[in-house]
């Protein structure tokens, strides 16, 4: 999150950003952002705060965005191809290389933004080829788990899974699911409160 | 997250749980289960732990979840389509009724699981006489605020946002934005951390 905001501050030209204007800017919490920021090092000096290009430099190597990692999505379907043409993970620095599918009609085809559908029977040697850093599963559920294999089969060692229900995985590979229904689960919270009051 | 646990168990035919057995099993802390319970009141019973179908019902009613939520998905694009379709939103009652687009070619089409494309004109009209209560906008960038705009003026108070960037909206309306990178990054994070030791 503090990264999107240093992203934002950057893109408008502000050069200089105290944590008491990121809290107002950014509804959060001054003493929150010192703290959070300064787990990571000291970057605030005082009087003037935090150089946003040099912060937003410091992050980007924290969270490993400073190589470009490439990225393989399972499953050619509605779900892979938002995924392969999705601006923010660009903007970030992935690299989306392909996307893998096991249906024969789909497989040489490309998504709108030209990442090419290739034959999942491809992937052990693609990824290593390629150095494939990262799998994003958008798969249906019940082809979850094999597709799972076949990645750690591979030698990929993060998994993004889409895909409701847990995957069983080598210690040694990082699973992170992304439930997107909790989201909409807010949005409920937020209106029950507001038609039963103050609750 | 405590639901999804729930309706975990509550398939399995658990009737009974301990916040030490739900700590265990999805690698939680038993404190801050007590804890973030007892916010919303006394659901634990001595020497019993939680009643699992009692308590998920508990839970699923704060969040609202006890009426089934009418939503809208504005954009008939690879996103919308695969959220028309998403497993999750059903399983936790949210009632999909349409899919709103502006392209002549997808109105009158239907999503896999047979969500109907409507003509996006028709929002105001359908969100008053079928109830929308959230609208998800799966729409390009550039067209996002427009689209809020549209879903505002129909009504409709809660918006779930996957279009990047912030949009305007009146203060009784509420605006979720998901942002998948950030899980994207998290990962990026965990390689980083392996390739370079303990940091």
């Amino acid at each position: 999150m503090y990264l999107r905001c240093l992203n934002e501050l950057e893109d408008h030209g502000v050069r200089t950003v105290s944590s008491q204007a990121l809290a107002e800017q950014f509804h959060l919490n001054a003493a929150q952002i010192r703290k959070d920021l300064a787990y990571f090092g000291e970057f605030g000096v005082r009087g003037v705060g935090y150089y946003v290009r040099d912060l937003r430099r410091h992050l980007r190597q924290i969270l490993g965005l400073d190589q470009k990692l490439r990225v393989a999505i399972m499953g050619a379907g509605n779900l892979g191809l938002a995924l392969a043409d999705y601006p923010g993970f660009r903007q970030e620095g992935f690299d989306i290389i392909a996307l893998f599918d096991n249906e024969p009609n789909k497989i040489g085809l490309h998504s709108r933004s030209g990442v090419p559908i290739c034959d999942i029977a491809e992937l052990k040697r693609r990824a290593r080829r390629d150095g494939i850093s990262i799998a994003v599963l958008a798969v249906p559920a019940q082809a979850a788990q094999r597709v799972a294999d076949l990645v750690v089969a591979s030698g990929v060692k993060a998994i993004l899974n889409f895909s409701p229900g847990a995957l069983q995985v080598p210690t040694d590979v990082k699973v992170k699911g992304v439930d997107l229904t909790v989201s909409l689960e807010s949005l409920s919270f937020y209106l029950a409160r507001g038609e039963s009051g103050d609750t």
